[in-house]
């Protein structure tokens, strides 16, 4: 199977939208410094100098590894999107330290190194060691494509050499499958940079074993929760951790683009319908039980605490999306992609770019109980400091779900402002313009500023009602083929009206509740923008809803506000039969990607009807 | 303090309606029998003969002496309703057997005896030492009262007297807590049957002790979850484990009660209100979490099946509710008692007597992950079986909590038909009848069987918006007091209409739904009862709705029959702007403790509204 499309390299489209383009400076200037240096303070750079014995303070924790390297990576993109001596003194320094950490046989892990010499690849189901070096060589990869730095590279590859030599279906070599996927999807990655055949090789090795190898080694595992109980082609419902799973079904989708592996292929479209038909939040969020982070059943989603819906897990999907659409070429896995990026996925980070979500809830209320009383609002790091650290390296990549490339055709995939520098196949590349106020406003002009011969398409998305393409004042159709000159302009207005959205009445939490979309958005109430209690809001269905802008919010965002009701109970009995009170109310609704950035609130994105 | 009221005697009071009476008869039948056999052969009886060595299957568990002494508490009452030569020859030999594996020194416990013979006392809270001496106290007391048998009360007084020699404050003593509350309720059991001051007490201690003492012998434990992170005095929310807390509180009660300790009652009643009127099911249901089997935050109440609602703990709350009417002659605490125990407490057990749910939800759709997939159907018995025990000795004394007596003033709780026999405190006695078709139809009769001058009171339910009784044709006020002559009646009228319920709006769960209630009945309604999903139903403000007969569930049953709405999508998209198509409905709706009683269905107690 040959790829289809292919994602535009992450530093040639460059944002300049009012949804995306200040979430990827902030955390140029935030998220990246902030997260290097809560790696530095809570010992996770000073653990690859492998000093640290029993009895000192910050032992290194087996996923530490894991947090340094997305933080390089994030570095690495950085660099690229905005060069800076100091950042790149810094990561140069951090890439010496890694690479210094590297044990003469190739090994490179410092919890084991230190903590547990005796235990590698002891609990491969349990611990995080091929999670770790999954994570290394996407730094070392995003090093050597973003800044052409290779000494990490060599680093990385020497380490996939020696797990090479240790895992695997050959004599001599020991089966197994990581408990944290990511390996697979890193080391296709690697062949992609180096080549190196033996790469692909293991990662297929990796996904083909996985529930089928026996399971060596193991004590204490649940291998529900790791995707793990049977082989990963008799998979058809997502299950288990909910990461685990979506970085599992990215390694599936790139070995089987890799290897032309149509059965594996079809495995990992079935896992994502799943997902996408059944299993996902309205705002890409997916996880539904903290227990385990994990996915429970078909349509089972609680929007209160009890949820998960991972800030990584959506990153996740968004990735897992694009890789599905580039394979297919069908564009309605990019209404999952979109629907993830604009509202789950940026929800975990607020707008000051320091602050996460582990938990991305569809309703808070003040009286519930929080599994975790850290999750209910956004915090500066985590001891399990996952989210963050996938912040520093998704955001500075966001380029790469904007457009794709397949032979000549652009494909335009969110139709967000900025500008692109694609590279067509055979060498030519392209420049262009996206203008307007996407996902804000519905009408884009997509703006050639070279010419040439080649195919422009943008895509319908799947929630429009009416989609027209014009091009020097006539409507045309849409891929549309030309010489195009400088200058040449293709107008596509999108309509995005309000809409009121039905759960699935299998979806028992959403029962006789409407959330509010417009575009690729989700809406959210927030107690703060109302004179009562959010619970005590009610949409009736005939709502007239208006767009008004927000000056308490980003320039350009586009709130919502209207009237409902408000249902009031006099006293304060916990259950009556007198019928509530009915009184008019003004609401306002704010996009769920941007909420508690105004302090603390109560918040839904399911109201009752009324 | 002194009682105000006390309950009528488990065996003065023969219940003959329709609802507990053949509740009561099957447990006799089918409940106790099967509850035997199960502790016969999971090795429960065996563990007594102290011959469990390591190796050997069937080892002691730490709740187990519990499970037996439940069982022997119902085997007591099941004897004294209804005498049975083969039954008391077991319940002598289980006498013998128990007594026999007593230590020397008056230590009972079979697990701590064979399994960890240096683990006596050295982990309180987490083990349930002082939790299994209360229970085997509370079958000795049974066994004495209903049977007048003395020797498994001799010997639970010998293993009191000893730990009594433990526990303390004295010189010499050791202070602690147990982590599952029991003892401190029993211990004024034992002193009410022996008027040994001693043992009141040490009942007194262990509630006044508790979040004071320093927790001795202690390593991993959550004082939280046990009600001991701060004195009881101190605690003004229910919290922590549910069923530990009802039986800290009824402790409470009962210490306060018999020492007229005002401060301790109050901080009870204090804490039963933070049940009532903010963290209950309306089925009486408490804890609204599996994790902990716990209560959670104010008004934080889900439905599904991450609540928890144990069995047992709507069982403890029925007799916490008891013993704070009598303490206190507040009529409206009935209204708790009689919401619990024919919604939430019943509903835990199957018609036919052997099947049980641990967790007794509200909401139940085959798309929904169960945390344990037993719980959500009910089952004959668990590794943890608590609850199916608690069935064997609660039922038998249901009679306790339709009448009270205080001087000469008998008090008719819960105005189900049946036969009583009550004393009064200056030894004379009065025999009546109470008929009717409650709780299913609202008008009682009394009728005096033996004459005398008494004061005759009746409750009128906080539920009841209409609420006459009459005698000899004219409206009379209750109480009354006169010289009743055998034959003289009273009759009640107890006006229930078919009430819509609506919880608070800070119960999110239950925003845009409502309840069917009628009398003490919650209603839920079952998926078999309709032509399409449950989750499909809406209630429109107006429904009409009819009572019925049913002819598939017990002989007077009256279930609901009304039109409501079938709101239906097309497709099957997770996600729809499409409005639902709203079609016409006839459903139906059961007494909730009657759900699942003819077969596995898909059931709901909170409708959404239209």
């Amino acid at each position: 199977m040959q790829e289809v499309y292919r994602s535009a390299f992450f530093n040639s489209v460059k944002p300049a939208d009012p949804f995306f383009a200040p979430r990827i400076k902030k955390c140029l200037e935030v998220t990246i410094p902030t997260a290097m240096r809560q790696c530095v303070d809570t010992g996770r750079i000073d653990a690859f100098k492998l000093n640290w014995k029993p009895g000192m303070p910050n032992q290194p924790h087996v996923f530490w590894d894991s947090d340094v390297a997305k933080v390089m990576e994030g570095m690495a993109y950085s660099l690229a999107l905005k060069p800076d001596a100091g950042l790149e003194r810094v990561y140069d320094e951090w890439v010496d330290l890694v690479v210094s950490a590297q044990q003469p046989d190739g090994y490179l892990n410092t919890h084991f190194t230190t903590v547990e010499p005796d235990g590698r690849w002891k609990c491969l189901a349990m611990q995080h060691e091929l999670y770790c070096a999954g994570h290394l060589i996407e730094a070392a990869v995003a090093g050597y494509e973003a800044l052409g730095k290779r000494k990490l590279l060599d680093c990385l590859c020497r380490y996939a050499d020696y797990i090479d030599s240790v895992f695997g279906l050959e004599p001599g070599k020991r089966r197994g499958w990581p408990g944290h996927e990511e390996i697979e999807l890193a080391l296709v990655r690697l062949y992609g940079a180096t080549g190196c055949e033996r790469y692909l090789k293991l990662a297929a090795y990796f996904i083909n074993d996985r529930g089928v190898a026996p399971r060596l080694f193991e004590n204490k595992f649940d291998p529900g929760n790791k995707q793990a109980d049977r082989p990963v082609r008799e998979q058809t419902d997502a299950y288990g951790h909910a990461v685990r799973a979506v970085y599992l079904y990215t390694g599936m989708a790139d070995v089987a683009r890799e290897t032309g592996d149509g059965e594996l292929m079809k495995a990992c479209l079935r896992l994502f319908d799943s997902i996408r038909f059944r299993r996902m939040y309205i705002t890409g969020g997916i996880g539904s039980t903290f227990m385990g982070e994990a996915f429970t059943e078909d349509y089972e989603l609680p929007n209160g605490v009890s949820m998960y819906a991972e800030s990584c897990a959506a990153m996740g999907l968004v990735q897992l999306a694009d890789r599905l659409f580039n394979a297919t070429g069908d564009a309605a896995i990019l209404d999952v992609l979109e629907r993830t990026l604009y509202n789950g996925a940026l929800s975990g980070i607020s707008l000051s770019g320091d602050r996460f979500f582990y938990s991305n809830f569809l309703e808070v209320d003040d009286n519930h109980h929080c599994f975790n009383a850290g999750y209910r609002t956004r915090q500066p790091w985590f001891a399990c400091s996952c989210c963050p650290t996938s912040y520093a390296r998704f955001l500075p990549q966001i380029g790469r779900f904007l457009w794709s490339v397949r032979g000549d055709e652009i494909f335009l995939k969110i139709p967000a402002a900025g500008h692109a520098e694609l590279n067509f196949d055979d060498g030519r590349s392209v420049s262009l313009r996206v203008e307007g106020g996407y996902p804000y406003d519905g009408q884009v002009r997509i703006v050639v500023e070279t010419g040439g011969e080649f195919t422009l398409n943008c895509r319908r998305p799947g929630w429009c009602h009416g989609f027209k393409a014009s091009f020097e004042g006539r409507a045309v159709a849409l891929p549309l083929r030309r010489n195009w000159q400088a200058g040449d302009t293709v107008t596509v207005n999108i309509d995005m009206p309000v809409e009121i959205m039905h759960g699935n009445p299998r979806i028992t939490a959403d029962l006789g509740r409407a959330a509010l979309t417009r575009g690729p958005l989700v809406y959210a109430v927030e107690e703060r923008d109302l004179a009562f209690p959010v619970r005590e809001l009610r949409l009736p269905s005939g709502a007239g809803i208006q767009l008004a802008e927000a000056s308490d919010l980003p320039p350009g965002t586009v709130v919502l506000e209207g009237e409902a009701v408000r249902e009031s109970f006099a006293g304060d009995a916990l259950y009556t039969a007198a019928a509530p009170l009915r009184t008019g109310a003004h609401f306002r609704a704010v996009p769920y990607a941007l909420w508690q950035n105004r302090g603390d609130t109560n918040m839904a994105v399911w109201l009752p009807t009324v």
